[in-house]
């Protein structure tokens, strides 16, 4: 329990909160309909995508902007958080999103309001077929983060954030037509709540979380293993040893006042 | 006064000027409509969205590319610049964005001028939603730019001007169907001047400057404190202590001829 | 042989695995047609760049991310791997892509899968043009992948996943109206075997593969030559001594935990 | 003269040829009408960045990819090359850009032709207001790469293709609508000798040509003055003293075979 009295902690918490109330705000704003006609896949899958990469840019060294319940779930398999830790990301999570939602609701026109982009299944496809669609947009995008995220690496990566949304960009302009794509049960679950509307809702649980624990043991265990004992996962699990990422993409510490170096 | 006789301070209030002029020219410019039909929401965000990054990428180094009033009040508030600064850096990015519109108004057919994509609340959104959704757009604007230009960071950051122009381009694939997406005083000012019509013009100084004083407070003392003690601040804001950054993702001092090492 | 004893060599044939099929699921995926009206194109090719670029940067460490047997036929060419290790990896780049298209066949309604985004010419081409169009997509492709793959560089190479992802997206944004952009045998072969649909099929072989081959020349030993004898040449491709790329961006040798320094 | 006698010199003139070729065949091929509508101003702009990101990634280390005649100008009056070789570039680039042209040609159905999508003109633009425009176009370009590949600078500049490739898109979503985008007179001049239209051409000669010398003159002497001697300036332009950068963004001098450090 020394997490709790760590203020890096309760500022990774509070980073949780907001990034997911920023990501389900623009998220679901940008895919409301103003006019009639086809909805405009690209653009949405385009605002998603750049919430995703704004917020892992913003926040990404304080909490490493999971904005995902399932991401946290992966990171969570693959040792690199402590269960303590990842039950209070997903609680902040899934307040941000309701949180985001509930401002969107009331700055917008009720005429343009409807569903508030609800996850919806295309009729023709089945909740078998949704789930597994929802396990492979959540497997790639999993299997992107932890490669991005991962401190071993050394060569030219750009930067974290366009990879991690981009790939959130690439699910949802095969998603959309499938499920609407969820990915993240936070960003499913709010207008669910506000719509009081949850039909099929558990594929948007089930889907990311099955995708989200393979894409983790399918590249801490096949692609790429690391060399933790059990014991060593399991003291991480615990929160009895920190863990060096913490599901970070760049470990900063305590935020100190540095020196530049002026030329 | 000492920053008065600094050339490196004028370099900085040029920077500013054409950066603005430049910004104001190419987003008003593609927001023109050629063609009856709706707006091509995507194409107008990502024209915003690569100007910024463009002059981030272009005068970053020079003057921090702030190009708007409110991103400067942030730094100002997060005690990165002096007021002096500031307030020359506001007249030029005012001066040069009605420099902008004028130039954009003199090349342009008066059949497809306009209104010269003067910033208007939608029939359907009050002017109290419309503040509330201009402070959201400039929050996670001013968030992103204060991590994004955080000397404290080591990580895997990637391109500046990308993170900068692809959060200002998240916010007007939201923000364009509420309020034409403002985010910026100067962008809103200058064909507002042009065209004389200043109907709730407020609601784009007060939504975005209150957005970027609350990004600037969240990032600096909630989510990545900076150690600075209020005489500390006080000073810099007086000009009497240099500031490390003076809101400028790189500090480059002034420029001298630095000798590349051939392989 | 050694090779087939090393457990990384074995990691790299099982990412081909799953990266090609990542890639044919989505990218044929994103272009199906749930409502009529014209094929959006620019949707299309950023969905096949994305994908790309995700795969790269999450796979790229491991084996390369080819996901292509006309890039590894050019790591060939260009003396940076085995032949061993180029036919495991064109096998396994065929197996992914046809078990890709199987997945997508099986949860998309049947109304929606048309001939599975097969590629097939547009009316108006004959087969020597078509060749002629696949033979420059996939040598712009090459030539990007060489120079951004290059461990002489040390510039401002920004991400290799991107650079290679919207190299991609290029050759799609010309190549679609013309002969659907193949660029890639394994894309073009999946859908094929899966309708039963062969006409035409070997331009999408030829051109990518003489493509891939004129672009790993004109790097290699005309614009930016490498200083390796012909038996030097020939040990690499025989495998008797090791590629240091191994066609890969990044050399990672074996994963091992590094310690990450806290500042 | 000693220039002649280099092998990186011809590579770099090889490379101009090529990355000419390959930048008005994409380029131009993407803005072809394949069917009725309205252009896709969006899609054809970004094809003409990546086209330019992908060969500045692919040669920019050999050439500087300048692609383009009002670049290389610009690169010498800011002294960064010698005549002769602005010359050759130049030369080169005319070559290459017809050579791409006749390639379109000869590979795309008559119907679909066109006019090889010339640079024309809107009708309600006079050709003081198109020079204005191109003028604007070039100069927010020129100064983007002067930036970027500015060697004094060390900071999160990201990605050189990406920053240079899509300022084009900037000028394209911009410019489309009033000349159609020069911005380059080797992409104007090979449509218009294919098609032997040459009405307003020298615009695209003239525009691009003073915007590029005013953004050289504007970042090199009073944004982020470089303090280089008269007589040092016109020993670089007779090429009797070697310029550091040759307008490249990468210094690599002759390409050696560099090991690799594995982990």
């Amino acid at each position: 329990m020394w997490e709790l009295r760590s203020a890096s902690f309760w500022r990774a918490i509070c980073a949780e909160f907001f990034a997911s109330l920023f990501y389900v705000f623009f998220g679901l704003g940008a895919s409301l309909r103003w006019a009639p006609g086809p909805l405009h896949v690209l653009q949405v899958a385009l605002a998603f995508g750049l919430a995703l990469a704004t917020l892992v840019q913003a926040v990404g060294h304080i909490s490493g902007a999971h904005v995902n319940p399932a991401v946290t779930f992966a990171f969570l398999v693959g040792s690199q958080m402590s269960l303590l830790r990842a039950i209070c990301y997903m609680v902040a999570q899934l307040l941000g999103a309701v949180a985001g939602a509930a401002v969107l609701y009331s700055v917008t026109p009720p005429a343009v309001r409807g569903n508030l982009a609800l996850n919806t299944l295309h009729p023709g496809v089945s909740v078998g077929q949704a789930t597994i669609v929802e396990i492979f947009l959540t497997l790639q995008f999993v299997l992107c983060i932890f490669a991005t995220y991962d401190e071993r690496r050394n060569g030219r990566l750009g930067s974290v954030a366009l990879a991690v949304g981009f790939s959130l960009t690439l699910g949802h302009l095969f998603g959309m037509y499938y499920t609407g794509a969820g990915m993240n049960p936070a960003r499913s679950f709010a207008p669910a709540i506000l719509t009081r509307n949850f039909t099929n809702h558990w594929v948007y649980w089930v889907g990311p979380v099955i995708g989200a624990g393979l894409g983790s043991l399918l590249y801490d265990f096949l692609l790429f293993p690391r060399l933790k004992s059990v014991s060593e996962r399991l003291s991480i699990l615990k929160g009895s040893r920190p863990s060096e990422s913490n599901g970070q993409p760049e470990v900063t510490g305590e935020p100190v006042e540095l020196k530049t170096q002026a030329l």
